[in-house]
């Protein structure tokens, strides 16, 4: 929390320059500006950052091997302290990277003082947040793997449920409930192919890169490029110092992803009402309240829903941080890093609960059966009925208009207007159509692909898990499993 | 962070509902949904809420004397446990409220469990947060003031100094750097008024909205109201338990001022540049690059600057969180903690380390009036020379933009063009154009209420200086000093 | 739209600017620079501006009376043509002011030339903006305040309907449909009062602020506010030329309104579905499908859902435009009128057409009551019946609980549980259970403040058409009737 | 613009629906909910997706081969009309597709109005949003394509003008402006890619989806996909009649390309400062003042930032717009439009613009070089001199720094302090740290990949070309040039 007053002087040492500054920083700004609460998330990624380094000035003989061996043990030791949560981290010492480095010199002497030799911390945080960057896409879209293939399979259950399908929130035509579920499993699947996408993009090895303008020293690049698993060295140095648009991608992509689960959330918490009654959440995805005994509220569905706002937020953020800034690197962008942590976290966690709650949520089929016996789902089928007889689409359309106002009237549905009744509107109808109003008949009449009809539902899903078989590791190599 | 398994059972007592469920909350769900890790930062808030609420049921006579004494006496046990960092917050109980009501009971025993009588979470909650609300929004604006003094002060220090004012970056007209400096004066009041203006709005007790239909307890809201410093009970139970709509009033207006931190924030980075040089940053305002010992950054005004991307995010978030939301109550509204207080943090110190800075600033009136010798920047008031002889606006404008080309082609100022130059683009000019063309000259002759005339920027500081000097404490009714 | 090519040259006379320029501006940046398209909006708050500043001139005598009679002939002339649809706009001519500044030239010659004496296009459409930001609050208010009558007296007409009302969209408690209708009177009310502070926030006067630093002409700032309707003038020409926080405040709180639109639209969307079916949409207010003959679609509801998104954007917009900008004017901020426009359209047609909605609609008792007879909406009152005979409420809220679940599992409601069954969860039960169980018995008892007591609603109701009438035209002042 | 009134009557016929319907549309809800004044926009690809759908339906016999010339020949005269500007829109159509299909009706009768069979408007219009949607993204990429090509260009002309490199705004390293350009091609270069990506994903044909359920007309989906260039039909008709996260995905990266403009500008702006001085724009690009003759300023470039805020904010539009819709189809998605056109249409002009100016624009060289001159931006050479006589990095920036702050003392640069100076602050300085001082050394020395040495950026030159070569219609493919 903010404090009152900016006159205390603190921490002198430990910063990272220093020889042409009298005064120490003052203590509120260097709470303002430290940032290893939030940048100490990067430890495991500074830390193979700096060994691939280090590994590679041994190799061109900036240091020598004795020093290399140093540096090694040291970031071995830093690193299972880290794991083990035992490290101390410092405020004082600004972020990751001089917390950590001061650890390793302080553990091995001049060889850790020299690890930085060819570096600035401009390319080291680049270089870290594209390994954190990349490898957080893969891991969401490994998750969003594992949500599609509950959908796959709880579809497959339901491939003979039919419910109405409604546009406008107004019952419109029947489906099949496996149908349904296939679309969720085709947006999440673009969420996936987006996010391998932005990870394969912004695979650039930024190390060599300087504070802006490279170094002169002999380094490298292609060696700790290939030794972090990136597919090349980034191409300009003052671009891979400056520049976070992997992060907006990233971003963009998780927010699409955010709001296509808002969008499952909402319909999810719809379906939970009493008045659809689709689903009934398993107790163990579903909660109470503490005033009304009743109530069991889907407040997961809620939650999901409401997350996917802090998604677009921290797009907005990594957007509006980066608006206008000149190169090469500004300060401004040690902002990254919430936005980033944030988006990731709540994608993930909306991913895993939905996995969850989908897995165990139970469908209602007779309560969907209910909804498709009103509504006049079928009415469509008068239309197209009387086209396959010569009508004119739009005559037609308006002809069946108006028998569903007339069953209205009377407080019916169209499967019991009597024929003469169908006949006043139009003088063709037969006995036939009372089979086009069964809504089973119906689905199965839309037999094109992406459409219910039960063959077409199996052929699409068997599409989808054929699509996620092929990701599974092993085959791994097309997702960059075996990556750093 | 996230985890895999969404299998394990966890959590069974402790929740505030329960009795019409079968099964515990899924682990992964329960630790998503679970908000006391954020939510905990209401807890004086929550605790002060239920005292008040306490108070009233006794007074009415629906909790006895005793329960009243004993409620009193375990929440004080736990707020001095709270503050002094001994209290144990429980993830399993969810939220806030839950841990402080199961810890009370613990003390007290059925007193505790008697507390919750005719409140629900959702007032309960929606108390809490205006109270937070209200008392952040009225800090913040006093931060403001103080950031506001600070640079009254430092006007009044260069009341003489003069420098170029810029449009579009490129140099225009003289101006007094006090002016210059009232111009932030004028933004950040109505950026405190604002605050103000949602903390007086926001002040209505939410208290007995339960749920969202009241209770049918004989609550006395008007009591409750009172005991917490609110104008009055909020007069629609729906409304007071289901909208946020003072969190997105207090964001908007925190956004506004980020986004004027981060115009002060850029101006700063600007002036600090080798090439303006108007600014020497104190050191204890500034940093140096790991890489390059000869930087001196001015890492604390770029971060000002980004950190407005974050406000404007949490704005964003808070906006999205309610779209499309039916009455009443959603679980989505949860969400609303996070970027709420992102929102007040991030502003409040960037307040105070601009605060700060600006206090130890050393402004370069040799850079400034170096800066204002060139540049032309008294070109209009060549032409105003001409409109004051009777040339139509436009022409006068003309001639001295050829005046300005004819110096440019020269490598000259307009000083230095001699008179026949003038007289050849205007017979009308005699020598009185040289003192017109002085920068002092200019300044002074621009004597309008809120122009850069000597006069006019004291009396404009004066007229600042009272007004903050009106909302000191003491004065204080204000701006609620009093409150709660 | 674009155009491939940047290289013809265009528009060489007519510029406010040139004489220091060779070449004229290509022809491609020419129209990507103009403005004129979007801001002829502000055309007569452009022309009252100058009338103003012109009367003021002369009044100090900068112009003659005769040039100001020609320029009010001239300005009053052109004002007619623009209210006939018969001025000729020229893109060329970059912007409204220089269409209208060379329309009066044209017309009165010399005199047209000398309007612009003492002012820049900088605190002219800063005047501009302001005078059209306040009208639009101020008459989106009185949308506003139209509405809730609309709302108010339907609640009058539905004080004694029942229905259920919801938390996370299960059905909760029971409340009147006046009390529900009422909750978005105060939502909105609110939003009419934060766009009112905003029009008084911003009702300073910038002109006289020249460029950036006022002019060396003896203009009277207080003059030209007080004829415009003005408060006083702004108080520093930096700030009054170069900050935008007035459109942010208007943008923010029209985004806000129109997230309580979105709301109120999401509801009715819900309510107009057969599964809810609590309302039917007037035919004028309702919309059909192309393919389905049986749909009436809540199009219009939908739609101000929908529309909100643009609000936001237009926030955002505003936002991000101004981040990062030194002092003083850049040309950034023409881009402010867009979002400006967008959003004030936006929120003034959806509150039209909600208002018109909202008249017509037809509230469905007899579905509300079927689904008080559902969804155990009166549970709670089990609980507060055994707490008023001292059981704690958490144990209460438990048996109550309990016997939902018996009720669930028989298929049953709660109030054809058989008294045994109670008692045997609880020994205190007696058969005044029953009475407490029926919905409006349970209604009555909310009989507080802000509950849905009948008594209680009547006098919300009262109270919020007393504050409407109060700001009825007559009475006026309140809310700037008279201004300009 | 909003009207008062809501109750007049309006536009009976020429709706697509309405036999079930009594009363016609509120005049105000009609103009409300009335697209065609933006979503004609889309009529050719309306045309072209009709002209697909009619050829498939006789290819099926569901209409005859007569129908089809008539539609053929009616489709073609309406295109030609629209083409021409002689179309007459009509707003009582509602939408682009109605007001075609009623042209064509009155064109060639019966065969118009069985255009519609087997197709809804829901399908129709995210057909034609795919179409203008990739074939915008795909010509966005060439005008990215297109700024690359002269910023590559110029950055040839400029290999050897060398300047100060920044970071935090501070003058860093040296550089060549080569090197400078390059960087933002490499960032343009990646805003191309993400739009061809987007381009790919959504490239699948929803037409045969129906309303949301297909049809149950035996329609061949592959072949109206074929004809409109699509790689395949859409998987499931639910999903692609209600998703647009194709529209989010292209709306991300133009936001992602706008963000790196409005960085491009400033840096635009920064350098026409009379303070930096790099750059003087053509007058073609430039514009003046109203008011201050000697202003030349950077409009152009301010705009292009300015206008990137634009579309941040139509990307927070068509996230907001689709948080929470449930399936299907929902009217919300009408207003995914305008921001959809306005962010193509702001990006498209400001890379046009941007294209115009820096092939215009003129670089300072002698500016450049003078900045070079001060500001320490070789003081890094000092501390690498010492690092590779085997001083630790962290030691030699130290010692740097302390004769960094030496010479700024002396009002002295690093070059002019004689050895004994160096000397002092370590033993080991020799002559040769003189030349180590010379940027065009330092520069030369930094011979990496990605780096300013003079081969490097030659290389990185050519490859840019050689990527930009192999994209060059003819060899087409690769960005889809063949296609519809």
């Amino acid at each position: 929390m903010p404090s009152d007053r900016y006159a205390r002087r603190a921490m002198s040492s430990d910063k990272a320059w220093g020889g042409r500054f009298d005064a120490d920083l003052d203590a509120t700004a260097a709470r303002f500006s430290a940032s290893v609460d939030t940048d100490k998330r990067l430890a495991l990624e500074d830390i193979a950052g700096s060994l691939a380094h280090a590994r590679m000035l041994a190799s061109r003989a900036v240091i020598s091997a004795a020093d290399l061996a140093d540096i090694e043990r040291g970031l071995a030791e830093i690193r299972a302290e880290i794991e083990a949560g035992t490290f101390e981290w410092d405020a004082a010492r600004e972020d990751v990277h001089m917390n950590i480095e001061a650890a390793l010199t302080a553990k091995v002497g001049d060889a850790g003082a020299r690890l930085h030799t060819g570096r600035s911390r401009n390319d080291q945080v680049a270089t870290d947040l594209r390994l954190f960057a990349r490898e957080s896409c893969l891991r969401t879209a490994r998750r969003i793997d594992a949500l599609e293939s509950v959908l796959v399979e709880r579809a497959r259950e339901h491939v003979d449920t039919l419910l109405p399908g409604y546009t406008h929130l107004q019952r419109a035509q029947p489906i099949r409930l496996a149908h349904h579920l296939h679309a969720w499993v085709e947006m999440l699947d673009r969420d996936a192919a987006r996010l391998r996408d932005a990870a394969r993009r912004m695979n650039e090895s930024p190390l060599g890169s300087g504070a802006l303008a490279g170094t002169t020293f002999p380094l490298d690049r292609e060696m700790t490029a290939r030794e972090l698993g990136f597919d090349r060295p980034a191409a300009n140095s003052l671009d891979a110092t400056a520049d976070r648009d992997f992060l907006v991608e990233s971003a963009a992509a998780l927010a699409t992803c955010a709001i296509h689960l808002s969008r499952f959330g909402e319909e999810l918490v719809l379906w939970s009402s009493q008045e659809f009654g689709f689903v009934e959440m398993s107790d163990a995805f579903a909660t109470g309240s503490s005033m009304m005994p009743q109530k069991k509220n889907p407040d997961i569905a809620e939650l999901i829903r409401g997350k996917s706002a802090r998604v677009v937020g921290d797009l907005v953020t990594l957007l509006v941080l980066q608006k206008g800034l000149p190169l090469a690197y500004n300060r401004d962008l040690q902002e990254d890093k919430p936005p980033l942590f944030d988006a990731f976290d709540t994608v993930e966690s909306s991913l895993a609960v939905m996995t969850g709650m989908m897995a165990t949520v139970r469908f209602r089929a007779d309560r969907m059966a209910a909804a498709l016996r009103e509504g006049f789902v079928t009415a469509t089928e008068v239309a197209d009925w009387l086209v396959t007889r010569g009508v004119p689409f739009r005559e037609a359309h308006a002809v069946a208009g108006r028998l569903v106002r007339i069953a209205l009237e009377r407080g019916s549905d169209l499967v019991s207007l009597p024929l003469d009744v169908f006949r006043r509107e139009h003088a063709s109808f037969d006995d036939s159509i009372y089979v086009a109003l069964d809504p089973a008949v119906a689905v199965e009449r839309r037999d094109l692909l992406g459409a219910p009809a039960r063959a077409r539902v199996l052929a699409a899903l068997d599409a989808a898990e054929a699509r996620l078989d092929a990701r599974r590791p092993g085959i791994g190599a097309a997702d960059g499993q075996g990556r750093a």
